[in-house]
């Protein structure tokens, strides 16, 4: 769905090489890309595009967030690189190409940042030749001083980790279709509970929560990487030292906001004990103990009108037949990578989930 | 939990400002961080911290990824700054305390990069003598010309979006505790059935499905900050112009490295119909109709393994009594902010969900 990006106006120069980074707000401009020469640019509208998930993306951010000109007093031995004899006379960067008309630069190497930036905008031209529409750029962090260099370039961030920081560019005159970053983290809450009704329960010894004698269920972040099932195993290792298996997803809770301007999803689940004997980490747990779960819910932070959902829950779970969703090992329709589905799998076809329906 | 890292090494050196940026693969090395002065720093190991709520983080790779030793040739002008007369004469960062006993740095106007040296070090030196912990650092894309300067002072890369770039630094001799950056994107897949037992169905115009024929549901990724139930609706009313409601998620699936090493989670859920015209989005839809389900099971790529669990599943719900999980608004438990519980809310005790239990 197109959409229209509110930007600030800012506008900056810098003495040793005479260019303008300057913001325009738009509406309904066509898309003009950075090129080698004077003009001021502008770009276009948010829009969402399609990926060989079979979902769609959101858009990014257009990079006419911010247009460059090209400075002046750049002699344009980039195009004389490309056009006389055909023999760039700069090394052009080193790609690949991605699945949807663009290219991704991993750069290993260091290289001195003039350099870079001649290499770059030959490569630019090239690929502009040959079609190509987003342009990644990895920088390791050991390449820093490549950044600046390839932002003044019309390049812009990405997404970042602490060892590297992706850059992107695009070039076709059309709606930019580069997918925008991630957005939630993941996390587990887990229900562990013995044939004696008592619930697997422990104390903090750091964060928000140290010092208020609040007895709460394990909880924990997803590893990158990691299922869901598999994490909420490894929370109440960690934690408690007790060994347990994933039966179900009880619920989940979205909140907006929780990190940064990013979203967390956690997922409750219920989980079978293997073991009994408590062993706490030292680091982050005061205590851990196996609590009658009437204990547990009569604590005065429990009886929260939130957290009562909670225990409603954990309730229906035990006593009606409560159904929650269960982890089924699949693969992606479209991309056809291992997935878990997790399902009321009890109304599902049981010759389906024994896989002799293939 | 305690976790190592392995690390490659590499060694870089500017002729202009000398210095080392070296990266060390480590085994119980004790914590020692970068100060002013000459010893190479050697950094520590992975570790989990609890925030705010309530639930723990990921710790992030800690700063050995890179030491840092601080150049020969500066003048120790930046401890003169905070001891003598105890009158700075280096303008200190402004900074607003987080809830971690850290620091937040969003810098808003430009800087030269000398001067924001001079400023960082100055300030870093502050933050140490009153026992600040985490540094965070925000750069907007304007003032890239600041990131090499804060990398070499011992900064690593946080998160990214397109305008800006977070960084951050561990003052503390302990584990560094700062939570890591967030795992998933979070998709809607919508099923819409009419009274006609009809699905709403689409044919993609753009991506890997382009051209293939293939009738799907609508699909699309969460916005930033955007509920995973308006989302869905968002989707369907952009993709087809159709008003829904949103019922529940009937299940959920999770693939992992789908977006460079980060995960995808996709909600499979139930939306009921409010209006029938269909008006597609002519950018990404070639086209869409109410199909019949038997119609829209019978085509090839539906009927592989993986795609049929979807079939079992909506049978199920129009045929068994499936409980999938609806949507009630709540409070996060420990942070206090708005959330949504998605649970079989028809085991739920009704007055609580009524709001009268408070």
């Amino acid at each position: 769905m197109l959409r229209l990006l509110r930007r600030s106006s800012a506008l900056y120069s810098k003495s040793r090489n005479a260019y303008a980074i300057a913001t325009q707000s738009l509406c309904g401009s066509s898309a003009i890309n950075p090129s080698v020469g004077t003009e001021p640019c502008f770009s276009t509208l948010f829009q969402r595009f399609g990926v060989s998930e079979g979902v769609k993306v959101r858009m990014m951010t257009p990079f006419n967030i911010r247009c460059i000109s090209i400075p002046v007093n750049t002699p344009p031995f980039m195009e004389h690189a490309i056009t006389e004899n055909n023999a760039p006379s700069v090394k052009l960067l080193t790609a690949s190409n991605d699945d949807h008309g663009g290219v991704i630069v991993d750069l290993k190497d260091p290289m001195d940042s003039d350099l870079f930036v001649a290499s770059l905008r030959a490569s630019l031209l090239l690929w502009k030749q040959q079609g190509k529409k987003g342009i990644w750029i990895k920088l390791p962090i050991e390449h820093v001083n490549l950044v600046e260099a390839a932002v003044k370039e019309g390049f812009w961030y990405h997404h970042a980790e602490p060892k590297y920081l992706m850059l992107t560019y695009w070039i076709p005159e059309t709606c930019n279709t580069l997918p925008a970053n991630v957005t939630h983290q993941v996390g587990v809450g887990a229900f562990v509970m013995n044939d004696k009704r008592e619930v697997l329960v422990v104390q903090e010894k750091i964060g928000t929560l140290q010092g208020k004698g609040l007895w709460k269920f394990p909880t924990g972040i997803i590893n990158e990487g990691e299922d869901i099932f598999v994490g909420a195993v490894r929370e109440v290792k960690e934690e408690t030292g007790i060994d347990t298996e994933f039966v179900e997803v009880l619920a989940f809770r979205e909140t907006q906001k929780s990190f940064f301007e990013k979203s967390d999803v956690l997922f409750l689940c219920m989980l079978h004990p293997l073991s009994f004997d408590i062993q706490i980490q030292e680091l982050e747990i005061e205590a851990a103990q196996w609590m009658p779960i009437e204990e547990y819910a009569a604590q005065p932070f429990i009886q929260q009108h939130h957290l009562k959902y909670g225990l409603d829950i954990f309730f229906a779970k035990t006593h009606k037949g409560y159904g929650g969703f269960s982890a089924v090992s699949t693969r992606s329709s479209f991309s056809n990578k291992p997935s878990h589905l997790y399902v009321n799998s009890s109304y599902l076809n049981q010759s389906l989930l024994s896989g002799n329906d293939s």
